[in-house]
Protein backbone atom coordinates (compact mmCIF):
# COMPACT_ATOMS: atom_id res chain seq x y z
CA UNK A 1 0.00 0.00 0.00
CA UNK A 2 2.77 2.54 0.50
CA UNK A 3 5.93 2.83 -0.69
CA UNK A 4 9.10 5.47 0.56
CA UNK A 5 8.93 8.87 -0.07
CA UNK A 6 11.61 10.76 -0.26
CA UNK A 7 11.25 14.46 1.61
CA UNK A 8 10.93 17.27 -0.24
CA UNK A 9 13.93 18.14 -2.25
CA UNK A 10 14.36 21.97 -3.63
CA UNK A 11 15.89 22.72 -6.87
CA UNK A 12 16.68 25.63 -8.45
CA UNK A 13 16.44 26.25 -12.70
CA UNK A 14 19.07 28.27 -13.89
CA UNK A 15 18.41 30.46 -16.72
CA UNK A 16 21.82 31.94 -18.35
CA UNK A 17 25.05 31.91 -20.63
CA UNK A 18 26.33 28.66 -19.30
CA UNK A 19 24.60 25.64 -17.66
CA UNK A 20 24.13 21.83 -18.45
CA UNK A 21 21.06 22.09 -20.54
CA UNK A 22 21.21 24.15 -23.88
CA UNK A 23 18.37 25.93 -24.72
CA UNK A 24 17.03 24.76 -28.02
CA UNK A 25 13.91 27.01 -28.22
CA UNK A 26 11.51 29.15 -26.14
CA UNK A 27 8.05 29.35 -26.61
CA UNK A 28 5.63 31.80 -24.61
CA UNK A 29 2.05 30.04 -24.52
CA UNK A 30 0.32 32.15 -22.03
CA UNK A 31 1.02 35.43 -19.84
CA UNK A 32 3.90 36.96 -19.33
CA UNK A 33 7.44 35.92 -20.93
CA UNK A 34 10.92 35.66 -19.41
CA UNK A 35 14.39 37.37 -20.68
CA UNK A 36 15.60 34.54 -23.37
CA UNK A 37 18.40 32.59 -22.26
CA UNK A 38 21.08 29.94 -23.84
CA UNK A 39 21.50 27.56 -21.44
CA UNK A 40 19.38 26.19 -18.38
CA UNK A 41 21.82 25.03 -15.33
CA UNK A 42 20.03 22.52 -12.92
CA UNK A 43 23.27 20.80 -11.82
CA UNK A 44 23.68 23.50 -8.65
CA UNK A 45 26.68 24.97 -10.45
CA UNK A 46 26.78 28.37 -8.54
CA UNK A 47 27.11 30.21 -12.17
CA UNK A 48 25.94 33.74 -13.02
CA UNK A 49 22.50 33.61 -14.20
CA UNK A 50 19.38 36.18 -15.82
CA UNK A 51 16.96 34.54 -13.84
CA UNK A 52 16.29 31.59 -10.99
CA UNK A 53 13.60 29.59 -10.61
CA UNK A 54 13.31 27.24 -7.34
CA UNK A 55 10.84 24.70 -6.84
CA UNK A 56 9.90 21.68 -4.29
CA UNK A 57 9.02 17.86 -4.91
CA UNK A 58 6.39 17.28 -2.72
CA UNK A 59 3.44 14.64 -2.15
CA UNK A 60 0.96 13.67 -5.09
CA UNK A 61 -1.67 16.23 -4.76
CA UNK A 62 -4.63 14.55 -6.75
CA UNK A 63 -3.05 11.01 -7.49
CA UNK A 64 -5.09 7.64 -6.33
CA UNK A 65 -3.47 5.30 -4.79
CA UNK A 66 -4.50 2.55 -7.51
CA UNK A 67 -2.90 5.45 -10.37
CA UNK A 68 0.16 5.53 -8.45
CA UNK A 69 0.48 1.81 -8.67
CA UNK A 70 0.18 1.77 -12.14
CA UNK A 71 2.60 5.10 -12.27
CA UNK A 72 5.28 3.13 -10.81
CA UNK A 73 5.09 0.15 -13.14
CA UNK A 74 5.88 1.96 -16.08
CA UNK A 75 7.47 5.48 -15.49
CA UNK A 76 11.06 6.07 -16.13
CA UNK A 77 13.56 7.42 -14.08
CA UNK A 78 15.03 10.66 -15.10
CA UNK A 79 18.47 10.43 -16.37
CA UNK A 80 18.23 8.04 -18.82
CA UNK A 81 21.18 7.98 -21.34
CA UNK A 82 19.21 8.03 -24.49
CA UNK A 83 16.70 11.06 -22.92
CA UNK A 84 18.95 13.97 -24.01
CA UNK A 85 16.28 16.39 -24.78
CA UNK A 86 14.28 17.66 -21.66
CA UNK A 87 11.90 20.56 -21.51
CA UNK A 88 11.00 22.77 -18.97
CA UNK A 89 7.29 23.98 -18.71
CA UNK A 90 6.73 26.43 -15.86
CA UNK A 91 3.25 27.12 -15.09
CA UNK A 92 1.06 29.66 -13.15
CA UNK A 93 -2.56 28.83 -12.65
CA UNK A 94 -4.78 31.83 -12.77
CA UNK A 95 -6.58 33.22 -8.99
CA UNK A 96 -10.00 31.34 -10.07
CA UNK A 97 -7.92 27.77 -9.95
CA UNK A 98 -6.99 28.51 -6.92
CA UNK A 99 -10.10 29.54 -5.26
CA UNK A 100 -11.73 26.03 -6.05
CA UNK A 101 -12.09 23.47 -2.90
CA UNK A 102 -10.19 20.29 -2.86
CA UNK A 103 -12.73 18.19 -4.34
CA UNK A 104 -13.77 20.65 -7.32
CA UNK A 105 -10.22 20.83 -8.20
CA UNK A 106 -9.75 17.14 -8.37
CA UNK A 107 -13.38 17.23 -10.85
CA UNK A 108 -11.22 19.15 -13.20
CA UNK A 109 -8.09 17.05 -13.33
CA UNK A 110 -10.22 13.89 -13.54
CA UNK A 111 -12.40 15.26 -16.01
CA UNK A 112 -9.37 17.08 -18.07
CA UNK A 113 -7.98 12.87 -17.94
CA UNK A 114 -4.56 14.47 -17.09
CA UNK A 115 -3.63 11.20 -15.41
CA UNK A 116 -4.79 9.16 -18.32
CA UNK A 117 -3.28 11.21 -20.75
CA UNK A 118 0.02 10.96 -19.04
CA UNK A 119 0.15 7.51 -19.14
CA UNK A 120 -0.39 7.20 -22.95
CA UNK A 121 3.25 8.51 -23.28
CA UNK A 122 5.03 6.43 -20.68
CA UNK A 123 7.64 5.26 -20.11
CA UNK A 124 8.79 7.41 -23.02
CA UNK A 125 8.37 10.77 -21.40
CA UNK A 126 10.04 11.01 -17.99
CA UNK A 127 8.48 13.43 -15.53
CA UNK A 128 9.07 15.46 -12.59
CA UNK A 129 6.68 18.21 -10.93
CA UNK A 130 8.36 20.93 -8.92
CA UNK A 131 5.75 22.98 -6.93
CA UNK A 132 6.43 26.80 -6.68
CA UNK A 133 3.13 28.37 -5.91
CA UNK A 134 4.55 28.10 -2.05
CA UNK A 135 7.53 29.59 -1.91
CA UNK A 136 6.25 32.95 -3.63
CA UNK A 137 7.58 32.15 -7.18
CA UNK A 138 6.05 33.72 -10.34
CA UNK A 139 4.63 30.23 -10.95
CA UNK A 140 2.91 28.32 -9.35
CA UNK A 141 4.24 24.90 -11.12
CA UNK A 142 7.68 23.68 -12.85
CA UNK A 143 7.20 20.64 -14.46
CA UNK A 144 10.16 18.46 -16.18
CA UNK A 145 10.26 16.03 -19.04
CA UNK A 146 12.79 14.10 -20.34
CA UNK A 147 13.18 12.35 -23.59
CA UNK A 148 14.76 11.00 -26.34
CA UNK A 149 14.95 12.85 -29.54
CA UNK A 150 12.49 10.14 -31.34
CA UNK A 151 10.27 11.26 -28.84
CA UNK A 152 9.66 14.68 -29.15
CA UNK A 153 6.38 14.46 -31.77
CA UNK A 154 5.07 12.27 -28.93
CA UNK A 155 5.67 14.58 -26.44
CA UNK A 156 4.06 17.70 -28.43
CA UNK A 157 1.10 15.66 -28.97
CA UNK A 158 0.87 15.20 -25.27
CA UNK A 159 0.84 18.40 -24.49
CA UNK A 160 -1.52 19.54 -27.18
CA UNK A 161 -4.23 17.21 -25.32
CA UNK A 162 -3.25 18.52 -22.41
CA UNK A 163 -3.77 22.00 -23.37
CA UNK A 164 -6.67 21.90 -25.07
CA UNK A 165 -8.60 20.25 -21.74
CA UNK A 166 -10.47 22.10 -19.04
CA UNK A 167 -8.00 22.14 -16.58
CA UNK A 168 -6.15 24.04 -18.85
CA UNK A 169 -8.64 27.49 -19.39
CA UNK A 170 -6.79 27.79 -15.63
CA UNK A 171 -3.51 28.52 -16.61
CA UNK A 172 -2.77 31.50 -17.04
CA UNK A 173 0.88 31.80 -17.37
CA UNK A 174 3.06 29.25 -19.65
CA UNK A 175 6.51 29.23 -21.05
CA UNK A 176 7.65 25.71 -22.95
CA UNK A 177 11.68 25.44 -22.91
CA UNK A 178 12.87 22.59 -25.48
CA UNK A 179 16.50 21.83 -23.83
CA UNK A 180 19.75 19.42 -25.02
CA UNK A 181 21.61 17.91 -23.17
CA UNK A 182 24.89 20.26 -23.36
CA UNK A 183 27.85 18.03 -22.40
CA UNK B 1 -18.83 28.55 -6.20
CA UNK B 2 -15.22 30.57 -5.16
CA UNK B 3 -14.35 32.98 -3.47
CA UNK B 4 -11.05 35.13 -3.06
CA UNK B 5 -8.02 33.73 -1.88
CA UNK B 6 -5.34 35.48 -0.63
CA UNK B 7 -2.27 34.38 -2.00
CA UNK B 8 0.24 32.14 0.38
CA UNK B 9 1.90 34.38 3.33
CA UNK B 10 4.86 32.96 4.87
CA UNK B 11 5.32 33.64 8.54
CA UNK B 12 7.80 33.24 11.16
CA UNK B 13 6.86 31.76 14.83
CA UNK B 14 10.03 33.07 16.82
CA UNK B 15 10.99 31.04 20.50
CA UNK B 16 12.91 33.69 23.00
CA UNK B 17 12.83 35.71 25.58
CA UNK B 18 10.43 38.43 23.75
CA UNK B 19 7.41 38.45 21.72
CA UNK B 20 3.78 39.45 21.93
CA UNK B 21 2.65 35.85 23.26
CA UNK B 22 3.52 34.77 26.34
CA UNK B 23 4.32 31.09 26.78
CA UNK B 24 2.06 29.66 29.58
CA UNK B 25 3.10 26.18 29.00
CA UNK B 26 5.10 23.63 26.86
CA UNK B 27 3.60 19.94 26.85
CA UNK B 28 5.77 17.54 24.81
CA UNK B 29 2.92 15.40 23.04
CA UNK B 30 4.94 13.15 21.38
CA UNK B 31 8.27 13.11 19.41
CA UNK B 32 11.43 15.36 20.14
CA UNK B 33 10.73 18.74 22.25
CA UNK B 34 11.93 21.85 21.76
CA UNK B 35 14.04 24.40 23.86
CA UNK B 36 11.37 26.29 26.41
CA UNK B 37 10.62 30.10 25.89
CA UNK B 38 9.34 32.58 27.73
CA UNK B 39 7.60 34.33 24.84
CA UNK B 40 6.33 33.44 21.20
CA UNK B 41 6.68 36.10 19.01
CA UNK B 42 4.80 36.84 15.70
CA UNK B 43 4.92 39.63 14.76
CA UNK B 44 7.90 39.82 12.51
CA UNK B 45 10.31 41.38 15.24
CA UNK B 46 13.84 40.72 14.81
CA UNK B 47 14.11 39.86 18.42
CA UNK B 48 17.05 37.09 19.28
CA UNK B 49 15.23 33.69 19.21
CA UNK B 50 16.19 30.79 20.60
CA UNK B 51 14.78 28.94 18.10
CA UNK B 52 12.32 29.61 14.28
CA UNK B 53 9.79 27.55 13.06
CA UNK B 54 8.16 28.50 9.52
CA UNK B 55 5.02 27.89 7.60
CA UNK B 56 2.87 29.45 4.86
CA UNK B 57 -1.04 29.46 4.62
CA UNK B 58 -1.74 27.51 1.33
CA UNK B 59 -4.70 26.52 -0.52
CA UNK B 60 -6.99 23.71 1.32
CA UNK B 61 -5.84 20.23 0.76
CA UNK B 62 -8.81 18.18 2.45
CA UNK B 63 -11.80 20.73 2.55
CA UNK B 64 -14.57 20.14 -0.04
CA UNK B 65 -16.55 22.98 -1.43
CA UNK B 66 -19.54 22.98 0.31
CA UNK B 67 -17.24 22.69 3.94
CA UNK B 68 -15.71 25.08 2.95
CA UNK B 69 -18.83 26.99 2.89
CA UNK B 70 -20.24 26.09 6.08
CA UNK B 71 -17.32 27.08 7.88
CA UNK B 72 -16.96 30.34 6.07
CA UNK B 73 -20.38 31.16 7.28
CA UNK B 74 -19.14 30.06 11.06
CA UNK B 75 -15.64 30.91 11.51
CA UNK B 76 -14.11 33.42 13.62
CA UNK B 77 -11.27 35.81 11.94
CA UNK B 78 -8.07 35.88 14.07
CA UNK B 79 -7.19 38.72 16.15
CA UNK B 80 -10.57 38.90 18.42
CA UNK B 81 -10.58 41.46 21.29
CA UNK B 82 -11.44 38.80 23.55
CA UNK B 83 -9.22 35.75 22.29
CA UNK B 84 -6.47 36.62 24.64
CA UNK B 85 -5.24 33.07 24.62
CA UNK B 86 -3.51 30.89 21.92
CA UNK B 87 -2.05 28.14 21.05
CA UNK B 88 0.50 27.06 18.60
CA UNK B 89 0.96 23.15 17.98
CA UNK B 90 3.48 22.28 15.42
CA UNK B 91 2.86 18.81 13.85
CA UNK B 92 5.22 16.49 12.03
CA UNK B 93 3.24 13.08 10.55
CA UNK B 94 5.21 10.17 9.82
CA UNK B 95 6.79 8.98 6.83
CA UNK B 96 3.97 6.33 6.53
CA UNK B 97 1.37 9.07 6.30
CA UNK B 98 3.02 10.97 3.50
CA UNK B 99 4.41 7.59 1.35
CA UNK B 100 0.03 7.50 1.13
CA UNK B 101 -1.82 8.66 -2.11
CA UNK B 102 -4.55 11.54 -1.73
CA UNK B 103 -7.53 9.69 -1.82
CA UNK B 104 -5.83 6.93 1.13
CA UNK B 105 -4.80 10.23 3.23
CA UNK B 106 -8.20 11.83 2.39
CA UNK B 107 -10.49 8.84 3.35
CA UNK B 108 -8.69 8.68 6.77
CA UNK B 109 -8.83 12.29 7.67
CA UNK B 110 -12.72 11.75 6.92
CA UNK B 111 -12.92 8.59 8.92
CA UNK B 112 -11.26 10.59 11.65
CA UNK B 113 -13.98 13.20 11.62
CA UNK B 114 -11.21 15.96 11.77
CA UNK B 115 -13.75 18.63 9.77
CA UNK B 116 -16.75 17.44 11.93
CA UNK B 117 -14.79 17.85 15.25
CA UNK B 118 -13.36 21.88 14.25
CA UNK B 119 -16.74 22.21 12.91
CA UNK B 120 -18.17 21.59 16.98
CA UNK B 121 -15.70 24.17 18.43
CA UNK B 122 -16.88 27.11 15.95
CA UNK B 123 -16.87 30.22 15.94
CA UNK B 124 -15.50 30.08 19.64
CA UNK B 125 -11.92 28.85 18.37
CA UNK B 126 -10.42 30.83 15.66
CA UNK B 127 -7.81 28.36 13.13
CA UNK B 128 -5.02 28.72 11.08
CA UNK B 129 -3.48 26.16 9.58
CA UNK B 130 0.84 26.68 8.03
CA UNK B 131 2.29 24.34 5.86
CA UNK B 132 6.31 23.75 6.57
CA UNK B 133 7.07 20.50 5.30
CA UNK B 134 7.46 22.14 1.92
CA UNK B 135 10.56 23.98 3.42
CA UNK B 136 12.38 21.61 4.87
CA UNK B 137 11.17 22.34 8.16
CA UNK B 138 11.65 20.21 11.62
CA UNK B 139 7.40 20.17 11.77
CA UNK B 140 5.15 19.49 8.68
CA UNK B 141 2.72 22.00 10.01
CA UNK B 142 2.13 24.69 12.17
CA UNK B 143 -1.57 25.02 13.93
CA UNK B 144 -2.31 28.17 15.11
CA UNK B 145 -5.27 29.12 17.68
CA UNK B 146 -7.06 31.94 19.26
CA UNK B 147 -9.91 31.70 22.12
CA UNK B 148 -11.08 33.51 24.98
CA UNK B 149 -10.28 31.95 28.26
CA UNK B 150 -13.33 30.84 29.02
CA UNK B 151 -13.29 28.34 25.56
CA UNK B 152 -9.80 26.41 26.40
CA UNK B 153 -11.98 23.84 28.53
CA UNK B 154 -13.73 23.17 24.83
CA UNK B 155 -10.42 23.41 23.40
CA UNK B 156 -8.87 20.26 25.11
CA UNK B 157 -11.45 18.88 25.00
CA UNK B 158 -11.58 19.23 21.17
CA UNK B 159 -7.59 17.95 20.86
CA UNK B 160 -8.44 14.77 23.00
CA UNK B 161 -10.95 13.78 20.29
CA UNK B 162 -8.83 14.82 17.14
CA UNK B 163 -5.50 13.18 19.53
CA UNK B 164 -7.68 9.72 20.01
CA UNK B 165 -8.81 9.85 15.76
CA UNK B 166 -7.06 7.73 13.16
CA UNK B 167 -5.23 10.56 11.38
CA UNK B 168 -3.25 11.05 14.69
CA UNK B 169 -2.27 7.86 14.76
CA UNK B 170 0.28 8.96 11.78
CA UNK B 171 1.64 11.84 14.41
CA UNK B 172 5.08 10.95 15.52
CA UNK B 173 6.53 14.29 16.70
CA UNK B 174 3.72 17.41 18.17
CA UNK B 175 4.34 19.85 20.85
CA UNK B 176 1.81 21.81 22.38
CA UNK B 177 2.11 25.66 23.28
CA UNK B 178 -0.16 26.99 25.41
CA UNK B 179 0.03 31.30 25.37
CA UNK B 180 -1.34 34.71 26.47
CA UNK B 181 -1.19 37.65 24.51
CA UNK B 182 1.85 39.71 26.22
CA UNK B 183 0.38 43.40 25.42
Amino acid sequence: MTSAVPPPLRLQFRGGDAGNWRVRRQLTIAGESLPEVAHLDTAGTASPARWILTGFTSNLRYTAATERQVLAGIQAPLGRPEARLAALLPIRKSPRWWALAQDERLAIYRRSQHYAIGLDYLPAIARRLFHSRDLGEPFDFLTWFEFAAADETAFDHMLDRLRASEEWQYVDREIDYRLAAAA
